[in-house]
């Protein structure tokens, strides 16, 4: 092999913090905080304030390679944070807060923080586990002196006290670009949460092709709502996409579910683009409704996580003029796989099924879908299969242990997930868990909900799959009634008869008052399908 | 150092062809060629072209590590070579037909081309030489059998004839993303030209970063016209960063000044993208304002080798509703290092020099301004300085010899370019070559000749640094004359008053019917300035 004869210019997150610096210093990040309620400072000086607290990590004894844990909202300091971790050569561990307890404790553990950077409102989630902390040296407090709370826990600073009189130049060193930058826990069906590991390179290749046109079309006039945990998967890698591009950085603290506060934040800076959960911007379109309010910069908005439904993209579209575009990913891809960024062509109608598929993977990302025999299927749209993915922002296994039962020897990686892909666009049908084996055939549980969440009576609907003597698996519809609707059984086989195969049709109906969820807002039917069997048993 | 727990996918070229084909097989490339008026094909048959090409060169003994030349227009057939050459492991070397005979038998030689491909018109530039080539196997003429030229050279093939028959597939390597995937020759004002040798990492880079919004902004809804010749620096990346995002691509084979074929193409393809030196752009605007045409599609020009004229770009915008962007780069770099977004913010007024400025860097290239003793010198849009950059796409040496004079020992390349920054914005003040030294103060050329052009019985000038006993150095105007118009010593001195310090008025004006040019289309101030001491030392 002959190489090429360029400078070896290392992928690093460091990269990104002195682009910001450099080309971009005035441009400003507004954060809402629990102890202030908007700060808004510019990016040379929340780098300056990284560099202090750097400075500030490495004297307390903070070395390259250690795992330090944030439990924090999103707002700047947990943006100061992840920059500092990373850049000293740390790995920054962000923990989900509304884990279980036995998680966060599993996870700290088996990752070996040395410390914590916690908002004072997840401080309870940190007392609760205390005991069972076996490598946390101390507890950093986000917040100033004097919003410092009362702790049972030992070995605890305050943010703003151990960087205040440091330094605000750090001599960040020349990274290796597969460096560990960040961890973060995904928890599975079973089992305890497992561990990505991010690389500097894999968060900024990801960051490249997340700011494409094609992807989430970022520059440096955008304004961006950031809504996205930053617990969760690096919130869709936005805290490195803003300033890659020199974008305003707008952070909303603590109340993600405050749709008043929400809606002022967007109206007084005039955001351009947010990124979310469905739910949240749900819950925004209700409060808009309600009070007679219309979003009037924002131009575009991205969910994941769960998909929209198309009433919640019509009217997002229809009443405040925004472009509402779904993607897909996961943990294990930091997270963004596919985007949807369908539009009718010219004289073309707008199609609702085309809107609802997942999106065309980013350049970076390979897909495919395989069947049984794991044989590469064709992109038809009428095939499903496990869909596979490999790609540089993907993971290659898990930290610290040794399962490795998703990735293939070609190097694909199984997402669970049952796809088809046409022209490019993937659709999800199915999660590989939650599909229904019934008599050697395939039934989809997804297909199943989204004929129920139809149904006026109902407020939400999930399909479990419940063993069956003779057929293996049988659907089972769950649901949650809207107050002082009534449905049944009889109901349901009407609503189904004509909207799927006969053999489709779930063969009892479940009423709940609610839904166990998951840590993540998902409707969990393991829970379901264990309270299902427990009833029959009893 | 930890390192992430990420897959390892090589940054190459080959990921961009896959790509492609797998999401964007349908995507149009439209392409002139002298033999075939227009040819439209989808990127499936492009890639089964290039698998053909590849398993033919493959079949005449290219190997990995080869360098194989191209001397070609725009088309698909150099298309088609740009990926066969570098996906199967070897350097595709693209040789600019323009360059001196000797210079063409000099890279020729010193790369060691086994195989030429090569457009029949080009076919004398290759026939001149072929005495002095010492390492070529064979020429590939870029044709059918039809078109195929008589010629003296031996061993010629035909391109449609070779690649004819062969399988549409092929067993691309996985390559390391180091390796050399391209090879093209930059020719100084002294010595021979010098080799820059792009990886495929380089190229995948350059690619990611100029596909951004705040970079040329591609994605799958664009139309580009590629008027930038694929024989330099890759066309700008153009024949890369538009099969990264499955945009169409437009070529306009070999005559890029036909103003009228330029229009038909733009109008037909309904192009929305270009990029190209401003000339061409002139040509063209001539051409629709002789004939009252308008482009209708066309959003956003990229100009840049040299600096566009506020007129013309002025002329663009108010004529046909066109963005003018021009970037500055070099073969060095990949050649993109800045581009100019810039745009007046709501209430602001247009200001023109902001608009001339040469843009903000992309991201991935750190750049900064140093005195003469290499002290970095602040961004302050004052203080001028000369211009370094780093990055994972500028060249770290040129190929095959030991010339590291504009590299200094921290990693930085010397651009030759003399600049001031403000907020991010780089403005070349000159060519430190150009620039003139009197009485140890700095004259910009530059700044001369921006003055000069405005003059209206001018058509073209340039200032030329002579030597002085006194000042070491002065300056002195070289002009061409509109016809029928008159320009002298007095008009000069007349003109220059009062525009710019008296010490900066040029000694002398010296009439030229015509300038000599560069290769790349540049005034060639060292043959100007050869040709006044000669006419002196008469």
């Amino acid at each position: 092999m002959i190489a090429g004869m360029m400078m070896d210019a290392p992928l690093t997150i460091t990269s990104i913090m002195r682009h910001a610096m450099r080309v971009f210093p005035d441009q400003e990040i507004v954060s809402v905080t629990a102890d202030r309620p908007v700060l808004r400072y510019r990016y040379r000086d929340a780098f300056d304030r990284v560099a202090q607290l750097a400075n500030a990590l490495v004297g307390l004894g903070v070395e390259s390679g250690d795992c330090i844990a944030t439990i924090a909202c999103n707002d700047h300091r947990h943006f100061e944070t992840y920059y500092a971790i990373s850049c000293l050569g740390a790995i920054c561990h962000t923990i989900n807060p509304r884990l279980y307890s036995d998680q966060i404790s599993y996870i700290i553990n088996h990752s070996e923080d040395k410390f914590v950077l916690i908002d004072p409102l997840f401080l309870p989630v940190l007392e609760n586990v205390s005991e069972e902390l076996k490598t946390v040296r101390g507890v950093i407090v986000l917040c100033d002196k004097e919003a410092m709370p009362e702790t049972s826990l030992d070995n605890v600073y305050c943010y703003e006290d151990i960087i205040a009189g440091q330094s605000a130049t750090y001599d960040w060193p020349d990274l290796d670009e597969s460096t560990a930058s960040a961890l973060c826990y995904t928890s599975g069906t079973t089992g305890n949460p497992k561990g990505v590991l991010y690389s500097h390179r894999s968060t900024l290749l990801m960051s490249y092709a997340s700011v494409m046109p094609d992807a989430i079309n970022l520059s440096s006039k955008s304004c961006v709502l950031a809504m996205v945990p930053m617990f969760h998967v690096n919130a869709w890698n936005i805290p490195y996409s803003v300033p890659m591009v020199g974008a305003k950085l707008v952070l909303p603290g603590p109340n993600m579910l405050d749709a008043e506060g929400l809606f002022n934040l967007i109206d007084s800076e005039q955001t351009t683009m947010g990124s979310g959960v469905p739910v949240i911007w749900n819950n925004l379109l209700q409060y808009l409704r309600e009070n007679n309010k219309t979003m009037t910069s924002m131009e575009t908005v991205f969910m994941g996580g769960s998909a929209p439904s198309i009433s919640l993209i019509r009217a997002l579209e229809k009443e405040h003029d925004v472009k509402v575009e779904q993607g897909w990913g996961m943990t294990e891809m930091s997270p963004l796989g596919t985007l949807n960024k369908w539009e009718p062509e010219e004289g073309e109608e707008d199609r609702d099924e085309m809107r609802l598929k997942a999106g065309r993977p980013l350049f970076g990302v390979d897909l495919k879908i395989v069947d049984a025999q794991n044989q590469e299927l064709p992109w038809d749209g009428e095939q499903s299969g496990a869909l596979k993915v490999r790609g540089a922002w993907v993971a290659d296994g898990y930290y610290g242990i040794d399962n490795r039962t998703s990735f293939d020897d070609e190097g694909w990686f199984d997402t669970g997930d049952i796809a088809t892909i046409d022209q490019g666009y993937v659709q999800i049908v199915d999660r590989a868990k939650d599909i229904i084996k019934s008599g050697g055939e395939w039934i989809s549980s997804v297909d199943l909900e989204n004929v129920a969440a139809g149904h006026p009576s109902l407020a939400m609907a999930a399909v479990v799959a419940m063993p069956h003597p003779q057929w293996d698996e049988r659907p089972l519809l769950c649901v949650v009634k809207k107050p002082g609707c009534d449905f049944d059984k009889v109901s349901m086989k009407e609503w189904f008869t004509g909207k799927v195969a006969n053999w489709w049709i779930p063969d009892d109906c479940v009423a709940f008052d609610e839904f166990p969820m998951t840590a993540t807002g998902k409707v969990s039917k393991k829970c379901l399908r264990d309270k299902l069997l427990e009833t029959e048993t009893n």
